[in-house]
């Protein structure tokens, strides 16, 4: 029987070893490690690097359980209940507006009522778009979700398409990728074979951003590509504060706030009704909207 | 009879003085206005100012009517009704680590079912606190809350503090000022004095930031208090997208976007889990909460 502990241990080693590949991958910045408890119960890991190519990452991992609150149980549709929660969560912003901005999520929720289930997800957020580093990567994602299930990839594509999309701006916040929750009891699958998917997902992430890092780290850039980044890095702060569901919930949790913040880029530009040039508008504000088939 | 429209008219003179005020201050810009309309009904000036000194800046006026959707109406505590939206909203961000954030908001709303109300208020974000700044402002709001009404600048400061407040940091937005709302028929004073006190308010503006800009646009500053500053605003950033009602009532209602969000820093940083340096405690962390008080 699979249980959140054996769950939260297999989320630690795959937090070990993509810390360990990533500052291979930079070649200077390491990890420093930040141990914390949660006074309700359970704690986590959070790893933050600031490197010479990776200039602000984190990859953290936690397991917390307790008694969940009332709201937020019935926001699940669940009774009340103590519950256990793990997880990994990785957002990587590079120095290089060629390398896009990364987040992977992997996450087990379980109750003493019986409920469970799994969630997560990778999506991709270039800051200039490169159609084919757009398509390697949905390919990749693609194999993952093939090994799990014929058409899981259609239904996790479109289900990230509609979950990183900026209302208030009408465009996705990146190239999207996969997202899937909920994955547990009333799916088809045996609790083994949902977790060993999760799995993967997590093991895939680190080849899927590293084909593309190596390919774009050392792309020359200027001025206006610096400043277009800080640009689109604000996007990716408006849908962090303003609907990410998970960023959300730590804040009204009282969770721990440079855990969870740690998503933010490290240097933003907000400007007045600023227009792309032409350059931009077809190499990347183009692409931002759902519904694209990348494969 | 004061109506929406005559509110409106004082508004539009109250944006068009503080403009031309402002345009002197900083010397070199001038505001940009775009005119928008609403498909629904009414619209607004939106005017931005990117000058030498106030670096990005808008002085907004709107008035907007017709059909209260249904949820916010009742989140009103009213009934369905036609509505009539008017009021003046002003954010400054200054190149001088030493000039405040200041945020200027005036407005009245009224519903064909006989409902009306004022609102509004001036608060300061310092990103290096100096006292007299603080004292002086709130001693200037304080002289025109007291033409209003005995015991009015305590309990609009008060609401002041618990309005402009960033509960996941547990620290204020900054020292604070006024805030008022639904100034309105349940008050004793008429609704001509409270128009009077509204625009009091509004005309004070100027004067209560010019005094401040005048005495610090030409501290000297290092890369220290520039890096405090941008880290101070990535704080402004989070209560405006995360927690200021009125962001969020824009960008709920479909609000014109770029006018909403006008209000954000132009550049900003993030870093994980930054303390301020001794200075920066003592001088700005310090003043961070509620119940200061400043006179």
């Amino acid at each position: 029987m699979l249980t959140a502990h054996n769950v939260a241990e297999r989320f630690k080693i795959l937090q070990d070893h993509i810390c360990s590949e990533l500052e291979k991958l930079d070649g200077v910045g390491l990890f420093q490690e930040d141990l914390w408890k949660r006074p309700e119960g359970g704690g986590g890991r959070t790893r933050i690097i600031n490197g010479q190519h990776i200039v602000k990452g984190g990859v953290n991992f936690s397991h917390v359980h307790g008694v969940m609150p009332e709201t937020i149980a019935k926001g699940l549709g669940l009774e009340p209940n103590q519950f256990s929660a793990t997880g990994v969560s990785i957002v990587l912003h590079a120095r290089n507006p060629f390398v896009p901005i990364i987040h992977m999520n992997v996450r087990y929720f379980e109750t003493d009522t019986g409920s469970w289930w799994f969630g997560g997800g990778i999506d991709l957020t270039p800051l200039i778009v490169i159609e084919e580093d757009a398509v390697s990567f949905h390919q990749g994602l693609k194999e993952v979700c093939d090994q799990y299930e014929e058409g899981a990839y259609a239904e996790f594509k479109e289900w990230a398409d509609n979950y990183f999309y900026i209302p208030h701006r009408n465009e996705t916040r990146g190239v999207g990728g996969i997202f899937f929750d909920r994955l547990g009891q009333q799916n088809e699958r045996t609790k083994t074979d949902i977790f060993n998917y999760v799995v993967n997902v997590g093991e895939s992430f680190y080849d899927l951003y590293s084909d593309i890092f190596i390919k774009r780290f050392q792309t020359e850039y200027s001025e206006e590509h610096i400043k277009w980044q800080r640009l689109r890095r604000g996007r990716y702060v408006e849908f962090n504060l303003v609907y990410d569901r998970g960023t959300k919930f730590g804040l009204q949790t009282n969770g721990r706030i440079e855990s969870i913040l740690m998503s933010l880029p490290p240097q933003v530009e907000y400007r007045y009704d600023y227009r792309p040039s032409k350059e931009f508008e077809l190499t990347t504000q183009s692409f931002l909207k759902k519904g694209i088939s990348w494969i």
